[in-house]
């Protein structure tokens, strides 16, 4: 696995329960994934990036952000990468990701590229007057991503966008965000967790609600569509589908993500397979295993900042003498403002009473 | 954690997600835990316990093994050693145990200590001619035990066995055998979870079913019975209490545990809260989790042995495809007759559907 944020982390139980051998390739020393952090170097470096290969049997990543260079390298050198680097390059690039889906019916939000205030204007007026302009590499969390309102506000970003340009997508009016992953494996199995809804606060995640509540029709075209991309784009391993719900009902695709996704951490205590244990099947070419979930409602909420003093442990003796049921997940972290160092879940027969002893839960962590 | 196999494996995952920094001292390189193996060596040498324990907060054990000479050197040292030395006395000597059972009351076989042959054959001939001879010490997994049925069966023991003397005990005509596990924490604090049914094969735990089905009023005296043991002999940390259920309805205490048991493994994949988890948690002082089921029905099949070329891995592409419910865990051994490489666990609403998938699931990894 390159790299070793806490998306490795959680990778490693399922890794120990399954009895296979992973090894991570970190940033830096005491990364959140340390504990089986066998080298520690630079992703983008080809020749550290081949070395970390040289002995594991199959590649597959913490984030989206190995550049090609670096994936057509181990290819040629023959390692197994999943997902490939053809279908990385869509969750890498936002206006590759915006044509392909287009290519493909896919719903999404309008959308051009720009490379001028003048061709941003155009696009304002016939969007009356706002939209989101996007840079098409290295967003996450809310970053890469602005609102504007006229045709100067994103000339920052446009002086260093350089040929390719910028993505700008039309504002879509939505009743509230859901996420639909999936996995699938190489030789072609693709299974569906159910759709969830997701609370973003200032662009990161901070709640999830599974299933998506008061859905309708909703959940079986979100599979159909997530199963879609999944095998028109050819990916391996768990793809997430964040997905808008419009004011008049239909799915819009958000974005891409082709790893473990945060709106997918409430399977680890909720359902059947974890979405860390079925990237490593998929990954692996392994039949993938039953995504049900494992209670009636689950609620993820993720812990961003932390403890003004030290570390969550520090609040142990209280969060968990409140609550002796809800599932807490510390990342190793010193807290930091907005920082995600952990997330709690908790599981019920009752969506008000989970969701409200997962936010308590939560809670003890924060401030 | 002092010793490097499945159960300090095992105790990896629940440590990752709380962000507990878990470290071992293994008995070997490429341990079962070597994951976590931070040290290797002796664990009955007291400076290399010591020098291990220098910088942790708290020492705890995959087993029981650990020289009493060793244990008061840490806790003269200022460690922090969970389960304590007093309670681990009791496990690690099977006539201590029988000692101090009968003098809380506790129901157990009838039992002797006996030095020679002629001791032996009186204890025969008041319990019909048959009873089950015990080394106090180093026995698992039946070895240091032998059925005797004469005087002179036991005399290769006798004379090995020293001033101690070996421990004989009636034969119990039971129904069936069964395992209550309870986690205690220094404050006081005690968590049951349900009574569980174990079918041993060759003195070999081969098969838990949670709860015990068709048990009456057997769970809440199990549970009583294993708390109050855990209380008066000051356990910290899981206590595993093994039970007969006589012909005639009455349990029994056959064994001891202090620590993770093979009886409790199910709880991984089958209740709010592992036994691994708890007993991090309970030699941690931190409120004890919920250890409620999470299924009506949870069957833990042993994989004993292992595939008859390679390690379990190897039968993954026929095993998961055939059940994509199950949860397989491998301890990353290589196979070798009788040895416990791994086990699986079905968790369902109907016990013989339950208990079907778990046998066919592990016999993909037998022979």
């Amino acid at each position: 696995m390159i790299g070793g944020g806490q998306l490795a982390r959680m990778m490693v139980p399922p890794a120990i329960e399954l009895g296979i051998d992973i090894r991570v390739l970190a940033e830096t020393d005491g990364s959140s994934a340390a504990i089986a952090a066998t080298s520690v170097g630079d992703y983008t470096d080809a020749a550290t990036v081949l070395s970390f290969a040289r002995d594991v049997e199959v590649i597959t990543f913490d984030h989206e952000h190995v550049p090609q260079s670096v994936l057509a390298a181990l290819v040629d050198a023959g390692h197994a990468v999943r997902p490939g680097p053809a279908a990385l390059a869509v969750a890498q690039n936002k206006i590759l990701m915006r044509e392909r889906l287009s290519a493909m019916g896919a719903p999404v939000p309008d959308w051009a590229v720009v490379h001028d205030s003048a061709a941003l204007g155009a696009f304002l007026a016939e969007h009356d007057g706002r939209a989101v302009v996007k840079t098409p590499r290295g967003g996450y969390d809310g970053k890469g991503v602005r609102m504007v309102g006229s045709a100067g506000d994103a000339d920052d970003w446009l002086a260093g966008a350089g040929a390719e340009g910028l993505l700008v997508e039309a504002l879509v009016p939505f009743r509230r965000e859901l996420a639909q992953l999936v996995a699938r494996r190489p030789s072609g199995e693709v299974r569906a967790w159910p759709l969830v809804q997701t609370v973003q606060r200032d662009g990161v995640c901070a709640e999830v609600v599974a299933p998506a509540p008061r859905s309708g029709a909703l959940p079986e075209q979100a599979r159909s569509l997530a199963e879609r991309i999944a095998t028109e784009l050819e990916v391996t391993g768990v793809l997430a589908v964040e997905l808008f719900e419009t004011a008049d009902g239909r799915l819009l695709v958000n974005e891409l993500a082709m790893r473990p996704h945060n709106t997918g951490h409430w399977t680890i205590d909720g359902a059947v397979t974890s979405q860390f244990e079925q990237h490593l099947r998929a990954v692996l070419d392994l039949p993938l295993g039953d995504p049900s979930p494992t209670a009636p409602w689950s609620v993820m909420v993720n812990v961003l900042g932390g403890p003004a003093n030290g570390a969550m442990p520090s609040r142990y003796p209280a969060a968990l003498a409140a609550d002796a049921g809800v599932k807490v997940h510390s990342y190793g972290k010193q807290s930091r403002p907005g920082r995600k160092v952990g997330h709690v879940t908790a599981t019920g027969d009752d969506l008000d009473d989970t969701a409200a002893r997962a936010r308590a839960a939560a809670g003890f962590f924060q401030a």
